[in-house]
């Protein structure tokens, strides 16, 4: 045969000494994706009972079987937090038991957060119900509703963020990006009563801040202007600001950190915004009905 | 430690006694949605024999594993569509044999259905086949086409849907969803030789009607108009109406109950349509040549 | 009770006779997409050692480490490239061990490329970085960006492409078209230092050709016009050519085999170009401000 | 082929309607040895806390993993028991609620015995500790010793017993008898500090009574006399009785419902005791040292 | 670090070298166990309808079901049969395409046998509950029995081995052995009615015969006198015969291919047979009443 | 409801602070059974290579596979010991980075061990292939015999043992124990060539020495005299000691740390030996021939 496997490793290995894309090697700080995504759930299951339990809860158990999870969460969360807080191999004045004990605090801080964070997601869950007559109950809300899942996750997400664990609030939101197809940056600042419909393909980006009562549709992006120097601008405002009572129509997108959406207004489907837009306008692209001619397959219908 | 458990359970316990969103619990009737995807894909086996399954099946035997599949489907299709009835619990006139036997009437009536499916499925298959020439044959468009796992569910759905069954189509779909993202609601009605090409970001609401030969690309939104009251809007008609051998391009967005898309009609991609549009036209979006000028970020390239 | 199941197994088995949506039965030649995926995971694990492995990678046991993936990757492949090249049961002149030799070289032939995809690689993940201000390390970039999943699996399934392995590449490409909302072709040529970000709702056709430097947005799409005589167009060039250093920003579609987009260009989101662009220009579309009058449901915000 | 598949299915369908050994077909009650065996290690984490639980528990936090176990094994065994109790589908006057309201009872009697259980279960570690110099610590008894894993599991399953619970008591200790060889009939009733070393092979019958300080090597039996008329004899003694700090070496045989073995007695390995042993005896198999002749085949060693 | 994992490797490679026990290296026909056992699994659903199927089965769907499971075994095992079949490497008169054949024809055989067994386990399954007053039920015997599993697979194995197939009943044999303690070879002959209480440490070899109605108890061995020359008694009668009616209680020993236990005998526990016993003996060891005087560690109780 | 959660779970808790049955609590040291056990297959696999593996190993590839084991075996059993040591969280003399090399020293000893494991390994299947006239080859030794599974097991633990790692060893061989009924004590001392038929129900205890070519039957046990003073026994040599060219037959107990059986020595079945038995030997029981008469139960056959 003319393959030859050590050759083949050899050019590898070669490879490997080649570029940077290999210095997790020799860390034992990967950090649990399987794990993070437990907590997470765990963290739903604690936010919505009943909905996501395998069984039905009674609710003379509900305070066992809360301590339960927050056991849990306490547990593993702790854990991943101190692999995050990353300086453990690195620095001489942290060692790994300070970096254990702060991740301590964090994740106590963050437990202290979920009533907090329930008060928000009802506002959510009661403006999707209003949101969409296709909706028959909160119920069906909370169970199916990608939008729902990904605003939860956000929210638990943003906390995290907000306490400057990194990488864990990503890799959530990350998760819940692969199952619904929404992108909500853990930096974001999301007001009350916020509604996303349907959901596949909304970006929003890391320092975004929404209002109260805004309406965004499949599709939208708040984003970012496109830069050659990405790492320069790290921690400026990059991405616009939508006031209260805003609603966005599919597939819009919005760009830049000066970019303001005032109150009260209604943005048009398929629109290309990177000025900002005053209070209470109606905007919309104009669609111009003229004889299409396409590229050269001028076989099509 | 400052992190007290006892206290914080407490306040997590008060937020249940605050918001409604735990009415499941002391409620026995949670669907269970891994059963129910089960289901989804034991019928997806049934239509296309031999694609899903683990091993090749011998046409000598196909009549047992397709009477073992519908025993499958019948037995935990049942259990679930009685729950889903949901009135279980809560009134004294509809027992619960009763909600079991309506169940039973229901899934007989839609196993009758199948062969119907298949009819429809197969116009599918050949208006994929036909319309995508990267397409090797029909049997990579049934085992690879996302749009043709999403067409399915739909299929599958809408049988369900029309049979009044609460809340499983909907779920069905959402997996579809998840897994594609193409959003059908189970609601819509879609004529025979439906063609969706790769299908992510695709939305078709609840009350859109769509002729045969319609062909929809990636991005697409078949909605309905925002609106603050949606609930006084239920049935309603919300979503638009496409003709016969309609094609629209990537992104564009048709809202809109009145809406109506004339048959042979064209729509060119990134379009926002709320107003009709007349048999035959070929609409589309001009894109003028100018500088662009964005934000505040002047760095770009 | 009126239903009848022998019935029903009958008219579904009349429904198999009747369309040839069940050819894959009696033949032996599935191919196991689990498998495959395995595949694509143990070939990323080679890529970013220490990365995607469950445990800690010591750089004295790396030569074993990858030995015994490369022979994985080796033993599975083969086996479903031997039954992807599928004439197995057809042709007389094949018979099965010639399609396993076959299969074989091909494999070692793509196993000698994973140097050449690292290279590529190592290009992508620096302008992935360079790209986005929010990414803290090429660690995040390669641990958490959808995109970077499906640049990755692209580059693998392309030299499974250009191996004319039928099916296999494409397979691959789903999987991550699924968890990514990313549908990259395999056939498609992409050049290095290539950027996605955020990604959902991307599609780039099979016969796209991209530069070097250039970054795509979530949204964008790559497309052929529509046809109604797909199949024999097979194998023309019908998706666009972009140059070197072109950005699009989200939400925008370029269309057409003839449509080239020149080097340094950007265009601007939620455009619908059909036509080709001049090098050095910046294409945005104009969003008029104007009343915005819906459909008939005139009660919306 | 020979092989017809639907001749061969109707001599099995004729086979089923000759024999009574499909009687379950029909049938909705059949018990889940999953869940039962799941029920059974709960109740082993409750007894045992931090030995088997998969992550440490925090002495502050026992409350609450105490009680969300509790919650598992009630919702779960009331089940079971519900199914077990039998008469579901039989008579009349037991609907299924009263077989449920009965088994929610029995189920919230047994829970009040774990205390109980745990101050019989602490004098069998002690005894196994102390009859063991094999043993390094207690940790070592409860965490390996297959012994300690049958008694535990006969004395969860024989409160359950007491109860009169049909079907579950018999399914958990042939579970033990399966990964340990011991089997202990849940009707025996054995007193506190009771040692078995080795343990497989040990058979104790339903009828056995067992007093204080026993110990029990591999291979003991205590049974009954073989009988053709078993089911006439149901209920009566037919197993033996042991009085306390009785000691009986490894695969001792000692049958009857009327054979009693006194306080203090010791009996010797490999004896067939089929009458009474006095108080304070030590009885033994005299081994006769003589040339041992085999059967005919000469050619042994 | 004195490690050297290098070096390590080499002496285990040096090790492979000197001894044949690694020459199932490239050779591809590793019998899969997991498959097996699920073949055995779906035999003994087909055998006990309802007893084992997760779901309740209702007779209308019972033919389908059995042709599914019909189906599903004879796939599988075809497969394995071939393997087994083993010439497949290295004859050159027997090409793979020949073992299948004969592998096929193997199996439609061993199916046919599926009433046969069953037949035979009916007998089996009376003897089982009539043998023993603590059996509530034929559904206990069933459900709950290790005995009636070995007996099971003893009797579907034993099919296997008449067929002359290679390794694959000793592998059915050795999963009953593993999980019940009761090793039947399955080149044993046993009658109907056949009982074995509790069972474990049973042993019954190749070459024995039994006859009907015959009651085996625990830690009996039907075995061989031992031998240096073991491979050149393969095949010459070397376990003992049972008659009719023959009861053998608790951990006896019969030893020798002449020995033959005569019909209606009855031999007590722990004994030593080399030798045979005449129709209708009442035999047992006598267990002299005598001081017990051990070893040296004088200070045992 | 009568049932209180509450105060059921305080009686618990109750007995949780009355035994020191639970002091594993707040302790993170618990050993992970299945990854011990994971770490006792992979040592297998090395020591069978291509017996135990998922797929075919090429030759070519065997340096890769078996580096890759080695890594697998050194990192988790490496953390095992370290819990295993123990002293982590007790002394301060020895803290965790202490363990943690002491640890990597001690398996970095034990792999070295492996090639003269397999030394030893390939006597005992020349043994159990001449003494058992039903094998078929040295492949169905390896792959079927659970005699073969429990002596590798024993081979493996007994050179951890030697290092003086505890527990385990110990779990090692209980888990044979559990799947086998082969209970082998690691700390016991077996010759080459040792050949266990059959197997289930042997018991070889911890200070027992066992010489070369010595046969063990089912059920026999090389135990210790029952003591009460178990724990000042520790250390004690309290097992017999077995010379050369032994057999024992099925069920025969030997007791005694000063019981010695000589070289050439043949012990039959049933036997129970507490005294020393001079080479060359052969002794047994004899089993008088007379009328069986029973207990209380006259009615049996």
């Amino acid at each position: 045969m003319d393959f030859n496997s050590d050759q083949l490793i050899d050019s590898i290995l070669d490879s490997y000494g080649k570029y940077d894309l290999t210095r997790k090697m020799d860390v034992d700080s990967i950090l649990n994706k399987e794990t993070l995504i437990c907590v997470l759930e765990k963290v739903r299951e604690i936010l919505f009972p009943g909905y996501f339990d395998k069984n039905r809860i009674r609710s003379e158990y509900a305070r066992f079987i809360v301590g339960e999870k927050i056991e849990f969460v306490q547990y593993h969360l702790k854990k991943q937090v101190a692999k995050a807080l990353g300086n453990l191999d690195k620095c001489t004045g942290c060692p790994r038991a300070y970096a254990v004990e702060q991740a301590e605090q964090l994740v106590a801080e963050f437990l202290s957060k979920i009533p907090a964070i329930r008060d928000d997601l009802y506002t959510d869950v009661q403006a999707f119900y209003d949101g969409d007559p296709a909706a028959y109950s909160t119920d069906e809300v909370i169970f199916c509703y990608p939008g729902m899942y990904a605003i939860t996750t956000y929210r638990i997400a943003h906390e995290l963020f907000k306490l400057k664990i990194p990488m864990i609030p990503r890799i959530m939101t990350e998760h819940a990006h692969s199952l619904t197809g929404i992108d909500i940056h853990p930096g974001a600042t999301i007001g009350r009563y916020f509604f996303i419909d349907h959901g596949t393909g909304i970006v929003i980006g890391e320092t975004t801040v929404i209002g109260e009562h805004v309406k965004i549709y499949q599709g939208v992006t708040l984003g970012a202007l496109s830069t050659k120097k990405g790492q320069q601008l790290k921690g400026n405002k990059r991405h616009p600001t939508l006031g209260n009572y805003v609603t966005i129509y599919a597939n819009t997108t919005v760009l830049g950190g000066a970019t303001v959406i005032g109150d009260n207004t209604t943005i048009g489907g398929n629109a290309f915004i990177v000025n900002s837009v005053s209070e209470g306008m109606k905007v919309s692209v104009k669609t111009p009905e003229l004889q299409f001619t396409g590229g050269t397959e001028g076989k099509n219908n």
